[in-house]
């Protein structure tokens, strides 16, 4: 049977360090795919810890994919190569053509379906339909560009992407989020995570990020793929705990105020005056602040951004067109405190844009004429349709079944929590068997301990009005 | 006067520290803008270290625009927030419009000269002139992506890039290159410094990467950057030492062994097998292949690629559409050994990829469709044309001055040694004082006491042939 000691396992929780260590021994093949596990109840007398930490450990690794449960059978590892590979698995012939049109196929018969790989609904991924991106302007846009910019279009931007742009997003940010930014504080890059990686070559390895527990889990997994300590800072009910904090000893903390995922939280302005407060106490400390969703906040009063109350140069306000627009375009931007940029222009601005000259000439000229706040406007109508819908539906259910709607005021998703002896594995098992992708806050904690339970994420950014009510009624038929 | 102790410089030459020395004082402003810097034989005798060794750590600011020089006066304290940031500077009026007409109008007045920065003639830069990207075919094959994959556009590509421009790149790859490899081992990011970055979290911040010196010397500002440790080897005439390898206990080389740049040297099959031994000595040891502009090697017999005769899963090897196309559109790629794309595929496949689906589409036509062969054709006879021209020109003058043409017959750049008393410094100055922007060998070595002096680097791919002989003319003027 699996052994393993604990004795290194330095500050780790011990479901974490069980969780780790199986992991290492499914990424480097000592458990093989299909391999069935210990059940929780063995594995947990032979290491001499309790059930409940296997059973932590085993959650971390289902909800990651490392593993896949066989109801009444017990828990396997999962082909991990295999499942990232689906599609490239289609590659054949030595050395011949390789023929995509496998590809193309599968693709297209998912196409109604868009990014939900065979789901009958989604409520997990982002995607926008193909009906709401709006290409003909792209188009033309694009074509005005190719032949009118062409000269323009063959000089290198800058690194930090091309003037037009920048100022484009400085009068937007000013406009719609009162955010004071020159275009000379602005830095473009293909994607937040590709500026997550540029943050840390510009605040250094050597110090501590934090971040929301719970949370985006991508933003951990990026420091930890270079190699930067990252701390997870509880939430309280007003946003990431100061206290915690402080005891952290991080220098740099990684949140998102406006709107925070999962949960639909929104930092009040005294708990933001705060974190600014604890920004102050040194001069290596600095907020990241992601505004990811703003835009499409659908009720409530707009809070400021943390970024537009700081006169003390600590937050970087980072946004993407990717949930605006669509997240197959990949463009994102943050806007540097004076200090940082003139640090990033010293140290860092030997790197070329990432974003083509082709795509950022467009945007410019997307966001200059007005049609980003044109397609905001429409897209902002489009998600509070498709939002009541599934919350009419939702609520039909809830006459019958015990359960509760949380948060939904805010950005492009909501909390279901519903009563059910189900564990949260099962939830998204059983879901998964109706056709439905759904994922529970208790998969984005780090802490599992701490984790809410039965609570659904309805992420209805990738779903369309004609599938709610079949895919609302499947839903509660797992309950 | 400057002072400075040599007593913690660790492995550093005197030179280096030193220049690390007043390179920080000047980032952190301690030194100010225009200042002077005491003169060589000054500072030399203060510091009690040869005049040599200042001179080599002047020349380095220099090259790298930390300092300026103004002739029989000295050397100063370059501006270099300034500098950086000429096109952000009209940035005006506290939050209103930001006027981008101003950059519009210095942009279009440039036109003619493309990404020269005012210089007549720019031998240092990459440059696609308008005529020569094929936009015709480009502007076309985006249309059709536009109007004909609207489903497929709006669904998130794999993090290695879609699918159909893997299969486009790998049969390329077997056709031009002679390198077998799957779709799956592919990884399309925005631009070859992205890769880089990736490279580094896939194989470790602990190791140490070595590069060429002579080098391009973003390579090793990108692992200072990730502050990773990146030791400088020298070349012999065959490409990188091996014994100095060995000796520096780098765990990964960084290569160009197709066409070193700067120096044009090719490395014959030999050395190439020396590094694949090297590599299969330790199980951390890889190699990085940087093929940038193979397609572009006029005369001589192709040499296979290093990947191409490698079979026990060492070598990277990394290629980029920004020397074909324009290195406005930011698409290269990397081919991993297949036991590194399964450690990818575990631990890096979580982020998004960087290249947006529009171009991402086009491209894989682009290349489908045989328009990046023909692309590629015809961009190589013209720049053989350029090449001749500018021969023809320079050996006009060598008959009456004495210099050498050196290494002219592979990629898109050559050598010229010229006969002068000035430094390589006064070289460049004198050049860009006639509207010449040119550089140097010496300013790619990391160790200058190696450098060979009076080597100019002739890169003509941003040349246009109705400059070339005025261009010539007035370069040989100088010595």
């Amino acid at each position: 049977m699996l052994t393993y000691s604990f004795e290194n396992r330095g500050s780790d929780s011990l479901y974490e360090y069980l969780y780790k260590q199986i992991r290492h021994d499914i990424n480097t093949g000592k458990l093989v795919p299909n391999e069935k596990l210990p059940s929780k109840r063995a594995l947990a007398k032979h290491l001499n810890i309790s059930t409940v930490t296997v059973e932590n450990a085993y959650s971390q690794l289902l909800a990651e994919g490392y593993i896949y449960s066989v109801p009444k059978s017990g828990y396997y590892v999962s082909d991990i190569i295999a499942e990232k590979n689906i599609s490239d698995n289609e590659y054949r012939n030595g050395h011949g053509k390789y023929d995509a049109m496998a590809t193309r196929k599968t693709a297209a018969s998912n196409g109604n379906k868009g990014a939900s790989d065979g789901f009958f609904i989604d409520f997990v991924n982002n995607y926008t339909a193909p009906e709401n991106f709006p290409f003909t302007i792209w188009t033309k846009l694009m074509r005005e560009t190719m032949s009118e910019n062409k000269d323009k279009l063959m000089i290198k931007s800058p690194s930090t992407g091309i003037y037009e742009l920048r100022c484009s997003i400085a009068d937007y940010l000013y406009q719609f989020r009162g955010i004071n930014a020159a275009p000379d504080q602005i830095v473009v890059g293909a994607g937040t995570e590709y500026l997550y990686g540029l943050i840390i070559q510009l605040l250094g390895h050597d110090k501590i990020y934090a971040v929301e527990d719970p949370g985006y889990r991508k933003i951990s997994r990026i420091y930890g793929a270079n190699r930067v300590k990252c701390v997870h800072i509880p939430l309280d009910e007003q946003g990431i705990n100061i206290e915690d904090l402080e005891k952290s000893e991080a220098d740099v903390v990684h949140i998102s105020p406006s709107h925070h995922f999962p949960t639909g939280l929104v930092t009040p302005v005294s708990r933001r005056y705060e974190l600014l407060s604890w920004a102050c106490k040194s001069e290596d400390r600095y907020i990241i602040e992601d505004d990811y969703d703003s835009e499409f906040r659908l009720l409530g009063k707009p809070i400021p951004a943390l970024q537009s109350i700081d006169v003390s140069e600590k937050v970087i306000y980072m946004n993407t067109f990717s949930k605006s627009l669509s997240s197959t375009i990949r463009i994102s931007y943050m806007v540097l405190p004076k200090s940082l940029m003139e640090r990033y222009n010293r140290e860092l601005s030997f790197y070329a844009c990432t974003v083509s000259n082709f795509e950022q000439y467009t945007l410019a000229k997307f966001i200059e004429r007005g049609y980003l706040e044109k397609h905001i406007n429409r897209m902002r109508n489009h998600y509070r349709k498709v939002r009541d819908d599934i919350l009419i539906n939702m609520k039909k259910h809830l006459k019958e079944k015990k359960g509760r709607i949380m948060e939904e005021d805010a950005g492009l998703h909501f909390l279901l929590k519903v009563d059910t002896k189900l564990s949260d594995e099962e939830l998204v098992e059983k879901a998964a068997e109706k056709g439905i992708n759904i994922s529970c806050l208790s998969q984005y904690y780090h802490d599992r301990s701490c984790a809410k339970k039965n609570t659904l994420i309805i992420n209805y950014s990738g779903i369309r009005t004609e599938d709610i009510e079949q895919g609302v009624k499947r839903l509660f038929e797992i309950f």
